[in-house]
């Protein structure tokens, strides 16, 4: 069973989600996604350099706490860190924690967003992990982050790498300005990539989104849109949360889908990879 | 405006089809597309060598009939052949006529597919024309042919090559003993690998698939689903057709929507392309 700890940012954020993983273990969950940078409000509403120190090392305290939790629960983790790697170079990073505790590895966000309020460019370096799969005791897993989710190519390497999970930690919401008109078709359009992800990959895939409004740099904030979901390789929802609560997500999963699906619908099977070069070109033109 | 030409397959269908290409351009359309192998019965639901005698050459009697009503109406058509090529090399191909009657250039379907009831792979050699778009009167196109419409990579180098609209002529449907089962997520999972591809590459995608039941092998038969479709760079439903009737699907696309949708989700612009090289190998493992 997976676990989706939808929160909503506010006090005490890293002792919450952790009382929450320990709950999602209780109740079942043998693999625990946070929502991206749990740890603190978005803080990229605004280009602040006080930010920095925000970051912590992996291995760190929060990996510490993580790896503690996942050892005590034979559960796997997937936690969102906002990674202080060296001196000036900063990723938005996702550990991926073992069912014994161990430090399985880090993947760091490939593809970094710039767009009004998510001004990432100026935090996270681009990750240079590439798009990696880890055994786990619960299954082979595979971890991007938030933005990647738009990115085809990020979910099908991930998925030839071997994960038939494919997690999301996200932190995405509608500009209180935009909502009315638009806030609909930009939900549709961010789960129909993702659930795009599971048909063409025949893989699952799960998405992690915070909930609530936040105005860490005043103005308007961002109301972060919660829906927190995951699909089966067949492209069906398995399971959704609110928009505006906190919601820890169960969803069951039946990893045999995945062969099932592949085989009914073998689309690995017919790939033209003798003609998907310009994929590594910028454009074609 | 741009005509998706959904269409039971019976008596006289090229001549149908031309009627129905001569009536959309009459109501308006710029751009006409036929479904997948119009001219004939879906063959492909049993492996006859009789059904080669079906295929024609491009240019052969079919694009000729076209040009003509593409440069006597002014429209740009895309035309879907069962493509006699050499002996022995047959295609499943769609030529590109444009507005003068020109005969701008064949596509070749790239991904085959064989599953049962579609034993595509014992008629059609794969394509070797790979990904393309073409500059016609009424906007850059891009054809890419139903099992294609599965494959993330093939509407990425088509948008990448420069096409706003990606046209699939299509022929899919329900094998009647599975259709009470799975066949609403079959046509949900079809529909939406599609908008996702609006949705990555912010373009226009459309899919024009025949309707009806054929059993030409004996046996159940395919109840091929119709629903033709147009999507939005939004990933917006613009038009869908019925599912069991004959339709011209006419959908206005307003071509200022590829920009608005490239700079407001900028997806573009982050490509990793210095992290996709993996996209070429057949697994990761």
């Amino acid at each position: 069973m997976l676990a989706l700890l939808q929160q909503r940012s506010g006090e005490a954020n890293l002792q919450r989600t952790l009382k929450a993983t320990e709950k999602a273990a209780r109740d079942g969950a043998q693999i625990i996604c946070t929502q991206e940078l749990f740890a603190t409000e978005y803080f990229c509403q605004s280009e602040d350099h006080a930010n920095f120190d925000l970051a912590e090392t992996i291995p760190g305290p929060t990996t510490e706490a993580f790896q503690s939790l996942a050892g005590k629960h034979g559960v796997v983790l997937v936690v969102s860190i906002f990674e202080r790697r060296a001196a000036g170079v900063f990723h938005n990073s996702a550990a991926i924690i073992d069912a014994d505790g161990k430090l399985l590895g880090v993947y760091r966000k490939m593809h970094i967003p710039d767009d009004p309020l998510y001004y990432e460019k100026f935090y996270f370096t681009p990750g240079d992990t590439g798009f990696r799969a880890w055994d786990t005791a619960h299954g082979r897993i595979g971890t991007l982050i938030c933005w990647d989710q738009w990115y085809p190519e990020a979910a099908r390497l991930t998925a030839l790498a071997g994960a038939e999970i494919l997690l999301y930690p996200t932190a995405i919401g509608w500009h209180p300005a935009e909502k009315a008109a638009e806030g609909e078709s930009q939900h549709a359009a961010w789960r129909t990539i993702q659930q795009s992800h599971a048909i063409a990959n025949g893989c699952f895939v799960a998405a992690v989104n915070r909930t609530g409004h936040e105005a860490p740099a005043g103005g308007d904030g961002i109301e972060f849109w919660g829906r927190s979901f995951a699909v089966a390789p067949s492209g069906e929802i398995l399971g959704e949360a609110a928009t505006d609560t906190e919601e820890t997500l169960l969803v069951e999963l039946d990893l045999s889908q995945v062969q099932e699906a592949r085989t009914h619908w073998p689309f690995l099977r017919d790939r033209r990879i003798d003609a998907y070069d310009g994929i590594t070109r910028r454009l074609l033109d």
